[in-house]
This record gives C-alpha cells, sequence and structure tokens, in this order.
C-alpha cells in the first residue's frame, strides 16, 4: 500500500499520474507546504531535505525492519516503474534511454523552469515584469540576468525535447516515465512561456502534439485533477 | 570498452572516479567545450542536449544494432553500477536510498552550486563580489539576488547532507555511486563556500571527514586526476 505525503505541484503531479496510470491503490497526506509543514521534525525524519513528495511503500522495508521512505521523485518513479514492471523498458539500451531523459528532467529542465518562474514571479510582485522584460533590451536592472538566464535555458531545452520528439511519438521511443516526469513540468510553464514567445505552438509544434496525446489519457487526467493547482488537500 | 567523450569538469569527475573506481578499461575523447565543440553536429548526434560527458559502451546496442550514447551523470553512474555490480548495492530498501540520493545531487546540489558559482563568477568580473557580498546587507543590485538564493540554497544543502553524514559513513550507508556523484562538486565548490563561511571545516565536520575519507581512496585520486582541472586534453 501506497502514501503520498505531497502538496499540489507539478513536481509532485509527476506521481500522481504514475500511480493513476499503473492503476495503483494510494492514500494522499497532505504535507501543506504554505505552512511549511515540510520543516516539521516528523516530516524531516522521512525527508531531511524537507520537500515534497515522499512516497511511502509499505513493503519497502530494509533488513532491521525499517521502513525506508522514497525522495526525489526521479528516484520514486524508477522504483514505481520497477515494482509494477510498467513505463520502463528492461531491454538494456531502451531502459538506458529511458533512464537517461528522467535525469535529463531532474537536473536540467526542472531546476530551469522553476528558477526561471522564481525570478519573474519575484519581479512580477512589483511591476508586469513580462512587458518590461520584452520593450527593454538586456537590462542592468535586479533579476533580469536571472530571467535571462533561466528563461534562455528554458527554450534551449523546450527547443531540445521538440528535436527529439520530432522523430519519436514519446520522449524515449515508447511511453514511459520520462514523459510523466517532464510533462506536468511543461504544461505548468505554458502560459508563462507563451508570453514570452506567442508563437509557442508552432515554434515547438512537436512538444505542443506531445502534450495533447499525454492529455488525452485518463490516467495523467486523473493524476492532474488529484494534484490540481490550489487544491487544499487538508 | 568503454568510451568517455568529455571535457574536464567537477561533473564528468563523477564518472571518471567511477571508472577508475571499478578498475575499467576506457578512453578518453576529447571535447573541448572552450571552443564550443559539443554544438558540432557530430556531438548532438550523441547528445542532442550538448552536453558532456557522453559515455558509449560499444555493448549497449538496441535490437536494430545502434549504438545507445548514455548521457547524464546519473544515468552513466546508475549504467555502469548496474554493469559493474558495484557501488550499488542489490537489496531493495538500500538501493532505494542510494538512487534517492543520486537524484538529490542531479536535481538539487548541482543546480545550486552550479548557479551558484555562475552567478557570483559573473559579479567577480566586475569587482570583488565576495567582499561586497558579506560588507553588504542584501542589496538591490544586479546578480545579488541570485547569488544570495544560490548561495543560500547551497549551505542549506550541504547542511542537509552534514545531517545525514552524522549518523552514516557514507550518503547512504556503504560507499556508493550517490558518494561518487556528490563528491567532485562539493570539493570543487569548497573554498568559494569558505570565502563565506570561514568556520566550514568545523559546520560542516561530516561533511570535511567525508570528503577527507574520499580523497584517499586511490580510485578517487585516479579518477580526480585524470580530468583535473585546466588539463587539455587534445
Amino acid at each position: 500500500m501506497f502514501s503520498l505525503l505531497t502538496w499540489s505541484t507539478q513536481n509532485a503531479r509527476k506521481i500522481s499520474i504514475m500511480l493513476e496510470e499503473c492503476g495503483s491503490e494510494y492514500t494522499i497526506e497532505p504535507v501543506n507546504i504554505e505552512k511549511q509543514e515540510q520543516f516539521s521534525a516528523e516530516f524531516k525524519g522521512l525527508n531531511p531535505n524537507s520537500k515534497i513528495p515522499v512516497l511511502l511503500d509499505s513493503d519497502l522495508v530494509d533488513k532491521h525492519n525499517n521502513l525506508e521512505p522514497i525522495i526525489e521523485t526521479g528516484a520514486i518513479l524508477l522504483y514505481l516503474a520497477e515494482k509494477n514492471g510498467k513505463f520502463l523498458p528492461t531491454e538494456p539500451a531502451h531502459r538506458v534511454r529511458v533512464i537517461k531523459w528522467l535525469f535529463w528532467q531532474s537536473g536540467g529542465l526542472g531546476p530551469a523552469l522553476g528558477n526561471f518562474s522564481h525570478f519573474a514571479s519575484a519581479l512580477a510582485k512589483d511591476e508586469s515584469y513580462l512587458n518590461n522584460y520584452l520593450a527593454q533590451t538586456r537590462s542592468k536592472e535586479v533579476n533580469f540576468q536571472a530571467i535571462e538566464r533561466f528563461s534562455k535555458e528554458s527554450f534551449r531545452l523546450l527547443g531540445v525535447l521538440n528535436n527529439v520528439l520530432r522523430d519519436s511519438d514519446y520522449i524515449a521511443g515508447e511511453l514511459s516515465i520520462a514523459d510523466f516526469a517532464s510533462y506536468p513540468w511543461i504544461e505548468s510553464a505554458w502560459a508563462g512561456l507563451k508570453a514570452l514567445n506567442s508563437n509557442l505552438e508552432k515554434d515547438f509544434q512537436h512538444v505542443a502534439s506531445w502534450m495533447q496525446k499525454l492529455q488525452k489519457r485518463p490516467g495523467v487526467q486523473r493524476g492532474m485533477s488529484k494534484l490540481a493547482w490550489g487544491k487544499d488537500l487538508s
């Protein structure tokens, strides 16, 4: 039996999608990050890094019968894929292809989109940052260098993904955990990216059609809805 | 037979350490990132994301006999650990513990230290940024917010690691790929972090003694030296 300790974020939606796509039974245990509950001693006992989500599987105990909490969404996806025998091929070359794009999301796409959103939002509190950003050339004002760095990197990574999806229906061939890892991040960033590039659907048409394919899946829809933006889980 | 396509960076040293610790035979094929060689069409054919290192294993071919290049250092470490049966336990709970800290390095520690270094270096070109940073309270000047964000996050993550290493000789119990993933990044950032906290060795004593344990290993020494800073591989 699985318990997902979480709040409603794009990072956590990777896992609710995977659980729904696998038809797994699970409970959602709310950890309200708006109330800083991820810093409680109890939660830190499960994840010393104070981040949601955490997945608990009552089957996953070590030789001393201690439960091993699973942290880091990449590790959770890999664990669920291996446990269910789903969304991760066993043939070695194909398995590597999935795992490398899973790490690409973890170390590349996720941090770039996350930091872009952070700096853009911080500035948006003061002024209409997108209009300013578009109207100005490279500015010396606070945060503009950071916004430039992370928006540029986000678009570069979106271009990498678009090239990969030109030749392949899904990121690593067949539908896999690599798709579930990237989808909620791109879905969530899409409107912000479109404000910077009104031609987004055309310039990244392979990403756009990949998103549509995923959006049509009942499992993806259920996973997104379980942890929808602003949903109060408590 | 392995070929490591790389340049001498802390990220690539994860892999040279692992190859040396496993006693593997491999060649190093230089990809000079100072000459932007990672953007060549030939290199992009191996890694569409234009990042070193890439590992080629002549054994890793798909059913059409196409070689599958391995990108993303987390994926490379996992692949080598599974192929060699080393530095990754097979017992499920312990295996998860290694993999979750491997993703923690990929998505957390690496991006935080990398971005800290980027913004700090960019400013250092203009002025003595560290003195300014220490002398000033939160400044409205360009880059200071980014430096603050990423130095704060770097120290937070170092604290997480210190707590983990208080109770454990290595990051996930036994020596594993989780240690090889974090070590070159922390080793490389240490002097910069010390400039911000002169008490670093005491405040993060468990990290400091973990570093010493790793530094004493001949395999780690050989791996570090193969891709030492500033080494011209061509």
